[in-house]
């Protein structure tokens, strides 16, 4: 065993740090690292927290943890950010937040800007969290904004996924929030003290009932008001019962097909440094070259 | 040249209608097809249109098309939808919007749900705008609802991009709105007659200082109120100011480019149909067999 991997089993943080920091930047370092500590994983919770923009999620994430820490539980968190790959870098809030556990090692915080496409991003997502569950962290928690196919698919692949909803929001954002119905586990109804909770706990209940889960889980819905403290146990107490229920394996082999699947593709794409895209690009807009025939002959090429 | 190109060449919109079905269905077929038409492509000019939900595109769109039918130009309409994988179907709104330009052959309407990955999205979104190009198409005016980095992604890789805003949205919005911002060439400030509107208009001109585009042109801010139509030709006579500067040509090998990397991205991820993910994952689930080594083993598989 390296060094390293034995530093970050026995949960030292300037290590677990240093890992982190080599597995976003996909180093070959990092994947050996991962190879040796995945042995080592599979006790972490993994907890998935998503909802629409302003919904509060990072409030009530930022509560789960005080609420785990209460418990002497070791945390991480993962607050995938939703910064498009134009302007890249990390929220203020995070920054602040992570200041604000400072001094705690119990807990891990990172931020992770959505710079790389869907498969990247779900990849470093699913390293970190191995990482995590390796350096000891009994939950990991995985914020993302439920706004792109992106984040909820990186928050749908946890053990368990909670949907946090606000009342009151318009007719456009139900649409997307009709996207998410279907990958909570665990429903909030945050800020819950606002006019409109009953009818959107309704809507819910409605939504549910069209439901095509293909376990029997009903989701619990529960009701916050997180900038408050309220509902916050209740909301643990709901992940629990998921977590513990009768088929929470075949959940786990479930993600790893599909992580699975992600990291195959991740491994494709950088086969494509050796292409040059650039001068196909220029044949093609002068449409001296079509682009069927082009990507024919690089997949030949790929292959051989 | 087979019967089916001669027919869409020569603007009939039975086979397009045709052809476009084939197109959703990614069929060997309309890879033929396209690379015969192919040739005869690159003249329609290709317009994305994005935004926050509820921004009003679907109204600036129909508007934009009404105004470009009165100069008796051609036009195809692709509206991609924002519902999730796991819901899919198209929105009402389309629909109608479909049967009020159902007796005009000049208009050919497509709604597109966002059931795949980006990239199949992309493709299909590409093949479609060829298959109205070569159709005849004058114009071709994708909208997307930008929350997504797919459907941003989309948009952008239009000829011209037009971004549209409203006043007095919250500020989570604002955050996914500075990620549609880079890629703007013209704004739209919709609903301008509502309070705000000088204010958003400040904003994005304190964005735009801020700007790293990679040429010299700057977005112009334009006010509508698409509901009553004001604004309308303005917001055409900038897309069009945009589409004849110097350095149209550059941008359209740039696009390219990016469209090639997603072709041959697809074309790789068809040959998973003769992976076993799942009895894989049942294994690193157990933590038998680590990702990274079977991903490995899989990769060689598929280049041997």
């Amino acid at each position: 065993m390296t060094e390293l991997a034995a530093k970050i089993l026995s949960g030292d943080s300037r290590s677990l740090a240093r890992a982190a920091t080599a597995i976003e930047n996909r180093s070959a370092a990092a994947e050996s690292l991962l190879k040796e500590l995945f042995p080592r994983t599979g006790r972490a919770r993994v907890i998935g927290i998503t909802g629409a923009p302003g919904a509060g999620k990072s409030t009530l994430t930022d509560r789960l943890v005080h609420e785990l820490r209460r418990e002497n539980k070791a945390v991480g968190v993962l607050a995938v950010d939703p910064s498009s790959p134009y302007t890249g870098g990390a929220f203020l809030g995070d920054r602040l937040r992570m200041l604000s556990h400072h001094a705690d090692p119990g807990v891990f915080i990172r931020s992770m800007a959505t710079r790389g496409h869907l498969g990247g991003l779900a990849a470093t997502t699913t390293d970190m969290a191995l990482l995590l569950d390796a350096a000891g962290k009994e939950f990991v928690l995985i914020e993302t904004v439920g706004v792109g196919q992106d984040e909820v698919e990186i928050a749908k692949l946890a053990d368990a996924t909670v949907v946090v909803l606000v009342p009151g929001m318009g007719d456009d954002v139900q649409v997307i929030k009709a996207g998410i119905m279907e990958i909570a586990d665990v429903f909030v109804i945050n800020k819950s003290d606002q006019p409109g909770a009953d009818r959107l706990q309704r809507e819910i209940l409605a939504l549910q009932s069209l439901s095509t889960r293909h376990d029997d889980w009903v989701p619990p819905i529960v009701c916050t008001v997180a900038t408050e403290g309220q509902g916050v146990s209740e909301t643990l107490a709901a992940m629990r019962s998921f977590l513990d229920r009768a088929g929470a394996k075949d959940r786990a082999v479930a993600n790893w097909g599909v992580r699975l699947r992600e990291m195959l593709r991740e491994r494709l794409l950088e086969q494509f440094a050796n292409i040059d895209f650039q001068a196909a690009a220029a044949e093609v807009a002068a449409r001296r070259l079509d682009p069927y025939t082009i990507t024919d002959d690089w997949l030949r090429q790929i292959q051989h």
